[in-house]
């Protein structure tokens, strides 16, 4: 890995090293954690530690988001995971999931955060503010832009499904990305698995571009409809996220291997599609 | 003020007391700080005490922006701003301007953090991902949910103004927070002032939701027009914001004496616009 490779050939480097689409959200909720590390004053940290590197010959990226940290004042602990990641499995690129947006000034504020305060390889954002707000976070060309176009959620439909001019508002949000704003071709697209058929018709739109898409397991998504919609005729064109299904598969003291055989289960599926679908 | 009143009924307070729409902006930059506080180890949480001290009189509230201090990991220090500000200035209720937008268990982690970390009195929301990733904020009922509708920048013009059946996508945006989302009447939009055509069309769909208005100032929203279009029938109704226009209206050692200069002329223009449009 060059430092001038842009954060898509990082990832596919990865995936191709591992040969896996997975990406392991790191989403960590104490509640959850094994006793031992419930009331650690450092226990996400070491939770996550533990999962990584039980799972970081499995996964093609790795996902932190931000709510998780910063609703428990963890920032600290959210910036050594992903230097931990760094240091300790080189090549294994982060996303900061933020969904940050807002007007230019203060954008340049939060592309500075991800990518310099934390190292983020890329960041999720939201477009709704318009190209000017995206722009601070797309002139880091060695750093993925993820932008938000059909999400996994249910209040999906309440805006991004509106009819605009003929076709829905996360058509031509897909569109403008993919035609105006991704010159240094740092751009990537937030599609849920929940939506099988919207992935498909933005995957027909967008040509090869990557998705991040969210919304396997716990949200209900289904797999093999993803694998059909929405892979890219170029290559695979995916990157699947799990967190709460890998990192909580087992509760106990053995969360570690649990999550470890839940993200190679997960990945063998996905690359099992992959073959049938080739 | 007591604990039960929601976060508009404490603005139209603040606002009273201090003969007031004036919403100062916390956007500490420590490059444009004096030199006594540039290097400060704590410069941040300095200036904004002096900030806050000299134009609490001034005020109907505060608004810290997110980004300017998660660029350079102070989130302690914009934790003791806000509660510099509960501490010392009571009755003065600050927003978080963190524009938030994430599916609805994420949501709910983000509202943790605003309210119950940060403990401010409302937080600003993007409303891209429809409506449940707005409820977990809308629960806190003595807490304002601010949510984007018209933002002020330019590409405000990118999806916000789409047409959608007809109309434009910001006032579809304006309608359904109006109607469905505000049950617990703690609902406001974000509205830029440098569009006061779309000002005047939104406060005509809304009824008296107040505003918070950003982009006076260095943006170069007027404020004639502002106060002329999006004051609602029944009272005040807009909050107008200015962040770089008070904090830097002096460089060097006498800058908080040269703000809170800049915060009472702005706050005695905008009431002069008040007695004028009453």
């Amino acid at each position: 890995v060059t430092e001038t490779a842009g954060f898509i050939a990082r990832v596919a480097q990865a995936a191709q090293r591992n040969h896996s689409l997975l990406c392991v959200g790191l989403d960590p909720e104490p509640d959850r954690f094994p006793q031992s590390l419930r009331l650690a004053r450092r226990g996400i940290i070491e939770f996550n530690r533990h999962i990584i590197d039980a799972t970081a010959g499995l996964v093609c990226c790795y996902k932190p988001q931000f709510a998780h940290y910063a609703a428990v004042g963890a920032e600290d602990q959210l910036a050594e995971t992903i230097k931990y990641i760094h240091d300790h499995h080189p090549g294994i690129p982060v996303i900061l999931d933020a969904k940050r947006g807002d007007i230019g000034s203060t954008a340049e504020k939060y592309a500075l955060e991800a990518f310099e305060r934390y190292g983020a390889d890329a960041v999720t954002v939201n477009p709704y503010l318009g190209r000017d707000s995206v722009e601070p976070f797309l002139k880091w060309k060695d750093r993925g832009v993820i932008l938000l176009c059909r999400t996994s959620n249910p209040g999906a439909r309440d805006f991004q499904d509106l009819e605009v001019g003929g076709e829905k508002l996360y058509r031509v949000v897909a569109r403008r990305i993919a035609q105006e704003w991704n010159a240094a071709g740092n751009c990537l697209l937030v599609v849920g698995a929940t939506y099988p058929k919207e992935l498909a018709e933005i995957r027909a739109l967008v040509g090869d571009m990557p998705f991040l898409v969210p919304g396997i397991g716990a949200q209900g998504g289904d797999l093999q409809a993803v694998m059909r919609a929405g892979r890219a005729a170029t290559g695979d064109g995916v990157i699947i996220n799990s967190s709460r299904g890998i990192l909580y598969a087992g509760g106990g003291e053995e969360f570690a291997a649990a999550a470890q055989a839940a993200a190679r289960t997960l990945r063998d599926e996905i690359n099992k599609c992959r073959s049938v679908h080739a």
